[in-house]
C-alpha cells in the first residue's frame, strides 16, 4: 500500500466499527446528565453527553456506552482525531503548562517562546501570507479582520499617516462620523461568519442566528447557486457566476456607504455547502482591486486540510493572494493571516486587547500543523474523499431523492448533499445516529460531512454502509 | 501572625526584592526579541519580552535577567502569581489535557465533566447568581450579555414566546427592522467594555480604541466625577450622583431608540479608576426596574477578589442582584453569570456558537476559585490594601503633586492616583520599571495598581519604597 493507515499509526486501539447500545433506554445516562447540566448552563442544544476519556480517533463515546463514528467532529473542529497521542504530548509540554497558568497579555508581555509559537503557525500559512494576528474564535477572527480592513481603508485616505483631525477625535467618542465612519463589509446571502454583532451582521444563513439583535446595515450579494452535476451544467453555471459578480460590482456603485471589504467563504458551509468556481473568486479579487477594497477569505470551516489542500482558497489561484485569511476550528487557535505590511494599523494599540489570543491554543495549532505536514494529511484527505465521493455517487443512482445535488467533488471529504426538505433531513440525521454515525446538517435540508483528517477508506466504508442501511428503510 | 504568608506558602523561592540589571544595555535581548517577533506579529505594544519559566509569584522575569515586582499582572489578569503550584497541578490533570486536545463544541457535545466544571465556576458566583454562560474574553462576555439582553427585551413583548412574525423573519435577513430592531445599550463616558464592534460601541475611554470603526449609536451617560478626599466632599459628591442618575433617567425618555440595558463597571478601570457610591449603583438598579431594562455589571477587571470582596458590586447591596455579571481576566475564563431563568433565550441555538467557551480555561477558573476561597484571598487583599493605602496616603502628604486624587480606599489593592499630566505619568511608569517595578497606567494621567491576590505587606513595602525613591528625584 502506498500510504500506511494514519489512523492505525495514531490509534492502534481505534474500534473497528461503531458500538450502538441497543437497549431501549440507550441514552438514559445522557438524558439525565443533560437535565442536571441544564440547571446551571443552557444545554438545550446538547445532542448527547460525551465521554472524552473513552473517545478515540474517529470515534466519539457517549456516557451510555455508545461509540459513534464521528463525521461531524465538533462542528468541523477536530483535526487529528480524539486523544491524538501527538497532541497529548503537546498538552503535557512545559511550554503548554506555562501558557495555561501564566497566560500573558501577548501584546505587552509576550514570553520568549512567542516568536517560535507564531512561527509554527506561519509554517502552515496560506501561500503568500507571512504574518498573523491572533484571536479566540472564528467570529472574533472575522471581527478582528474587519477592524484591520476599516483601519486600512481610512488610513489610505490619510496616506497611512495618523493625523486624525480634532473633529474625528471628538466625534468618535460619540460614536459619530467622521471619527466613527459609516463603512460596510460586503458579504453574501447564505454566508456564515459568526454570531457576534459585526460578524452576525455579515452572517446571512438562518434567521435564528440574528433575530432580535441590532445589526449594521451591510450589503448581502448573491452567492452562486449552481446546477448539479457540474459537468452537465457548465454554461448555465458560468452565467450564474457572471450574474452574481455583477451584483457585487453594482453594490460598490450603489450602496449608501463605502464598502471597505468583501468577506467570503471558499465554500459556504453552515449555509448549505454552496460551492463557487475559481473564476467567481478571481472575479471578486478583481472587483476589490478595482474598487480599493480588501478581500477577506473566511477559512474558519474550510481551512487546515479539510478540502484536500491546506487552505481551500489555494485552489482558486488568486492574484494577489487574499488580503486577509481568517481561521479557527480545526486549527484550534483563531486569527487572521495577512501579507501586506500596511494591514498592520499605522499606530500601536489600534489592533489590541488584553490577551491578543491564547498561547495555549496557539501552541496546539502549531502541533496540529506539524502533524498535518508530516503526514501530508491534506493529500490523504483528498484521496479518501475521492474514494468516498465515488461511493456516494453510486449510492445516488440508487437513492436520488435522498442524495440530491451531491457536492464536494475534488474537495476531499468536504462533501454534502441535500434531501427533500428539513423534516426528512432531520430524520436522516437521527436515523444515522441510531446506526452508529454522528453526522451533522447544514442549511435546512442538507447533510454535511466534516470528518477528521485521519478519516480513511475503512471509515468511509462504514459510513456508506450506514447511509445505505438507513436509506433502504425510506 | 494571624495570617501566614500566602506567597511564602505557594512560592518559597520568590525573590526578596526586584533584580534590576544595571548594565547600560540592560534590555538588549528584549529589544532584539521584539524586533524578531515584529516580522511575524504586531509587537509595537510590547514593553518587554518575558521569561515565564523564571517568573515566580509576584515577580516577572524578562529575557535580560531583570526580575520585576509585578503590580500590573498582565493587565490585571494573573490572580495567583506566576507559576502557582496549585494551578500547575490543574494544568497537568487528565481533565485539562483532554480539554486541550479534545475541545468539544460545548453546546452540542459536552463532556461528562462539564457539569462539574460549570459547578466549580458557580461556587464563586456573585451573590444571587446561580447560572452561567461561557465565552472567551471580556469583550466576548459583554457582547454575549448584550445578546441575552436584546433577546430578553424583545421576548418580553411577545410574552417569552417564540412567535416571530413572517415580517421579522424576512427583514432580519436584510439586517432590517423589525427582525433586526434598533435597540441600545446605555453605557458611560470613560467606560471600557472591550474592543469588538458592539463592545467597542459601549467603550468610551480613549479615541485610539475606536477611531475609524463603524459603531452603534448608543447613548453614553456621565459617570460620577468625585472630589477627593471623599470624606471632605460628601455633599458635593452626593449631588454629583444625583446629577448623573438624572442624565440616565433622561436618556430613557429621550433616546431615539429603546434602551434595553445599562452596562456599567463597579469601578471604571481603564478609564481612570473612577469610583461611584453604592447609592449611585442602587439608583441605576432602580432606573432599570422602572424602565423595563436589564442591568449588566461588567466585572471583567474588578472581579475575583481584586477589591477585597469576590465581586466588587457585592459592596453595593443591589436589590434584586444585577441581571447579568460579566467576567474574564483574573478568572482566566470568560462569560456572564445570571439568575433569572428568562435570561435563557426562549429557544435553543439563539445564544450559541461552535465552542461556547473553552473548557480548558473554565477548568482553570474553577482551580483559581478554589484557591481563592480556600485561602480567603479577598479578605487578605483587603488587609494588604489597607496597609498599602495608608502608606500611600502618608506619601501623598510628601508628594501631593504626584499622588493626586488617591482612590481605592476600602477596595483592597485596587488603588490608583493621578499625576499632573500624561507626560509625567509616562515618565513615572518608566522610572518605576528602572526601579524594579512593573506598573501600569489608566486614563491619560493616572497610575493603577493591579497586583495579584498573593501580593502582601512585604511586597507593598518594596512598592512604596520604589515610589518614594522615584519621586524623590522629581
Amino acid at each position: 500500500m502506498a500510504t500506511a493507515s494514519i489512523s492505525a499509526h495514531y490509534f492502534p486501539e481505534e474500534p473497528k466499527e461503531p458500538i450502538v447500545n441497543t437497549a431501549s433506554n440507550s441514552q438514559s445516562k445522557s438524558k439525565e446528565a443533560i437535565e442536571k447540566l441544564s440547571k446551571k448552563f443552557d444545554a438545550r442544544g446538547v445532542y448527547f453527553v460525551a465521554d472524552y476519556a473513552k473517545s478515540i480517533g474517529n470515534y466519539i463515546a457517549d456516557v451510555d456506552g455508545n461509540m459513534y463514528l464521528d463525521v461531524y467532529a465538533q462542528i468541523s473542529s477536530i483535526a487529528l482525531g480524539y486523544n491524538n497521542p501527538a497532541l497529548i504530548d503537546v498538552a503535557k509540554s512545559d511550554k503548554m503548562i506555562r501558557a495555561i497558568v501564566d497566560r500573558p497579555a501577548l501584546g505587552n508581555f509576550p514570553g520568549n517562546d512567542l516568536e517560535e509559537i507564531v512561527g509554527d503557525i506561519l509554517k502552515v500559512a496560506p501561500k503568500g501570507q507571512d504574518k498573523v494576528w491572533s484571536g479566540l474564535s472564528g467570529a472574533d477572527a472575522n471581527e478582528l479582520a474587519f477592524k484591520a480592513v476599516f483601519f486600512w481603508y481610512q488610513s489610505q485616505k490619510r496616506g497611512y499617516r495618523a493625523d486624525f483631525t480634532a473633529q474625528e477625535i471628538e466625534s468618535v467618542m460619540k460614536n459619530q462620523a467622521p471619527g466613527s465612519p459609516e463603512l460596510a463589509i460586503l458579504s453574501f446571502e447564505r454566508a456564515f461568519h459568526g454570531r457576534l454583532f459585526a460578524s452576525g451582521s455579515a452572517t446571512c444563513s438562518k434567521p435564528i442566528h440574528k433575530l432580535d439583535l441590532p445589526a449594521f446595515k451591510w450589503p448581502k450579494a448573491q452567492f452562486p447557486s449552481y446546477k448539479y452535476p457540474l459537468e452537465d451544467n457548465v454554461e448555465v453555471n458560468k452565467k450564474e457566476d457572471e450574474r452574481c459578480l455583477q451584483i457585487v460590482e453594482d453594490y460598490f456603485k450603489t450602496w449608501s456607504v463605502p464598502i471597505a471589504g468583501i468577506l467570503v467563504e471558499p465554500i459556504q458551509s453552515e449555509g448549505g455547502d454552496n460551492h463557487a468556481s475559481a473564476e467567481f473568486f478571481q472575479g471578486l479579487r478583481d472587483i476589490t482591486l478595482k474598487n480599493g477594497a480588501l478581500l477577506i477569505m473566511d477559512e474558519v470551516q474550510t481551512g487546515v486540510g479539510a478540502t484536500g489542500v491546506m487552505w481551500a482558497h489555494e485552489k482558486f489561484d488568486l492574484q494577489p493572494p487574499p488580503d486577509l485569511v481568517t481561521f479557527s476550528k480545526k486549527f484550534q487557535s483563531a486569527g487572521y493571516f495577512f501579507h501586506d505590511p500596511e494591514i498592520i494599523p499605522n499606530l500601536a494599540y489600534r489592533q489590541f486587547c488584553t490577551w491578543c489570543g491564547d498561547p495555549a491554543r496557539m501552541i496546539l495549532a502549531g502541533g496540529i500543523g506539524k502533524e498535518v505536514v508530516k503526514h501530508n494529511l491534506p493529500a490523504r484527505a483528498a484521496q479518501v474523499g475521492d474514494y468516498l465521493y465515488q461511493k456516494l455517487e453510486a449510492l445516488q443512482q440508487k437513492y436520488p431523492k435522498y442524495l440530491r445535488d451531491l457536492r464536494g467533488k475534488d474537495r476531499a471529504t468536504f462533501i454534502a448533499w441535500s434531501l427533500e426538505n428539513s423534516a426528512t433531513r432531520n430524520k436522516f440525521l437521527s436515523d444515522m445516529k441510531n446506526a452508529g454515525i454522528n453526522i451533522g446538517g447544514c442549511a435546512e435540508d442538507s447533510v454535511r460531512l466534516r470528518p477528521t483528517l485521519v478519516f480513511e477508506e475503512k471509515h468511509a466504508d462504514i459510513l456508506v454502509a450506514a447511509i445505505e442501511k438507513v436509506l433502504s428503510t425510506y
